[in-house]
């Protein structure tokens, strides 16, 4: 499918693209580049790539497609080094979660004559670094592009070609639609998840620790959100900024109207909306994008629930009380 | 170590408990009551019991241990029927997830002679039904007690050798205290989900659906959470509204903070916030109280993470952002 991909970082996304692209022989030739020497010198243990370097600008020479797989913050400062470097008719792409920002920072930069067609796998696990990825991460989970208006329809689809090959379903919106979606689907949610932790953390020291010890009843799966990698979640909510407030404007205005409904013990309001919410559950599982247990995107046997099995039936998934 | 225990209710937790009886030999008979006769053929056919009927005051005559297992709205109705039959001398418990109005709701309806220890297992897993129990449920999970300040030492003993022998690690303490602690452990935690859950709900049908399509990246999490029994869940916040308005205020000026630092762009105070919430799942992990996969109480196989491992230095459980 090409000739020459370069990853520029290798690290569970980066890596995952590898050993997919070398699985299904989308490529001739892998050229590895990261930052650091030591993560090269893993990457190359592992057996990642066919050409590793330390110089990006010397990796995307001669590669029709090149796909930046480091923190959005370092987007940048990379772009200035490999400009003049990318070739004409290459495909430039990202696997960032933020997209309008990238659009706005790289775009200008890009030399006339290269594809620039910004994506976001919604795709990961529990663990990072290269030796955490796999060829089918992928599998089955969504991956997002964002071509601007007047970007060329071949190089898009070629683009969608690539990660249909590598197990994904691929779905093309502006940049901004996928800020504002991505907003309430992830960046709030973790938003919130720190929190709720960062609260506990301010608790004074005995009911922090009765907290701690009690926390299977429903705090425990915050925390485990709000364990992500700290300069990551950072760059996330410096970058998508207006749609973070948005989406977190409408979940205050919704928390306002619920705490009234606690402090007046309004029960029908309480009823109500915690019937409502169980509409939402079903049609995601409905959508298979649910499972029997977390999956952090792996592929794995019974992928998806049945709408109307007797466990959504008759309780939910709820947690112990 | 009782002559005849009575479960009235026997959902998940009033048929684990049963289960755990008898495989433990902790009564010479179990008696079952329901107020369905349904439920009560169902308990019934799965051998739960010794004694079946739908007649609660029936059910308590002669017990040494009364356990109420329904939900807390229903007790005050139940406490009228049997209150008459209760022998002297019996302990009389139950299994809500709020312990301060159980207590003032149940406490003066108590015959003198009956001993009232309130407690709150703090287990369960995503199914319901007696079909559902099973004997392992409480194996090292918390059961607190909140036994009051004049009761009886030895019945209070005794009921702790109870719940140890099903497996449950046991604490005592204040019902109010209680409250506060699940507050915040679980009530709040559950009352976001339900928020966050209801916010997407409201959405544009349009956005509603893609939100659906990419849940994996973290709000897939809250529907799980938010699709618990409402009418339970309403009862919570009725019945523990004081808790759950103060530890709410606390979240609530958090975040109120969090979100001007999103709005002004301040990245170092997000990265303070994100970094120190990875302590206290730490300490989750050092007490003990996490598992590499959420379990629903269930034990398993590697119970326990290390503190430390290669997984939580480098990365913690995040989501796929």
């Amino acid at each position: 499918m090409f000739q020459r991909i370069a990853l520029i970082g290798i690290g569970l996304i980066g890596s995952s693209i590898a050993r997919g692209v070398r699985l299904k022989g989308l490529a001739r030739e892998i050229v590895i580049s990261t930052r650091k020497p030591e993560t090269l010198d893993e990457a190359r243990s592992l057996g990642l790539g066919d050409l590793y370097t330390l110089d990006a600008r010397q990796a995307v020479a001669g590669a029709d497609l090149v796909i930046l797989c480091t923190p959005v913050g370092t987007y940048r400062k990379i772009m200035d080094d490999i400009a003049p470097a990318l070739a004409p008719g290459a495909i430039l792409s990202d696997v960032g979660s933020v997209k309008g920002h990238v659009v706005e920072t790289l775009g200008p930069l890009v030399p006339a004559g290269v594809h620039f067609i910004p994506g976001h796998p919604i795709a990961g696990t529990e663990h990072s670094g290269p030796a955490a990825g796999f060829a089918e991460l992928f599998t089955n989970r969504w991956c997002i592009l964002t071509p601007a208006s007047g970007a060329d329809q071949a190089a898009t689809q070629k683009l969608t070609d690539f990660w249909r090959a590598l197990g994904s379903n691929v779905e093309c919106m502006e940049a901004a639609h996928h800020d504002l979606v991505l907003a309430i689907t992830s960046h709030v949610p973790h938003l919130i998840a720190y929190n709720i932790v960062g609260t506990v953390a301010d608790l004074e020291a005995a009911t922090q620790s009765e907290v701690i010890k009690f926390s299977a009843s429903g705090f425990r799966d915050f925390t485990r959100i709000a364990a992500s990698d700290p300069v990551m979640w950072r760059d996330i909510f410096l970058t998508n900024r207006t749609a973070v407030l948005e989406m977190l404007g409408r979940f205050l205005e919704d928390l306002a109207r619920l705490q009234r409904a606690v402090r007046v013990g309004d029960g029908p309001a309480m009823e109500d909306l915690f019937t409502r919410t169980r509409a939402i559950r079903r049609s995601i599982i409905t959508a298979g994008q649910e499972t029997a247990a977390p999956d952090f995107g792996r592929p794995h046997e019974n992928a998806v629930s049945l709408p109307g099995t007797s466990e959504e039936r008759d309780h939910g998934g709820g947690e112990d009380a």
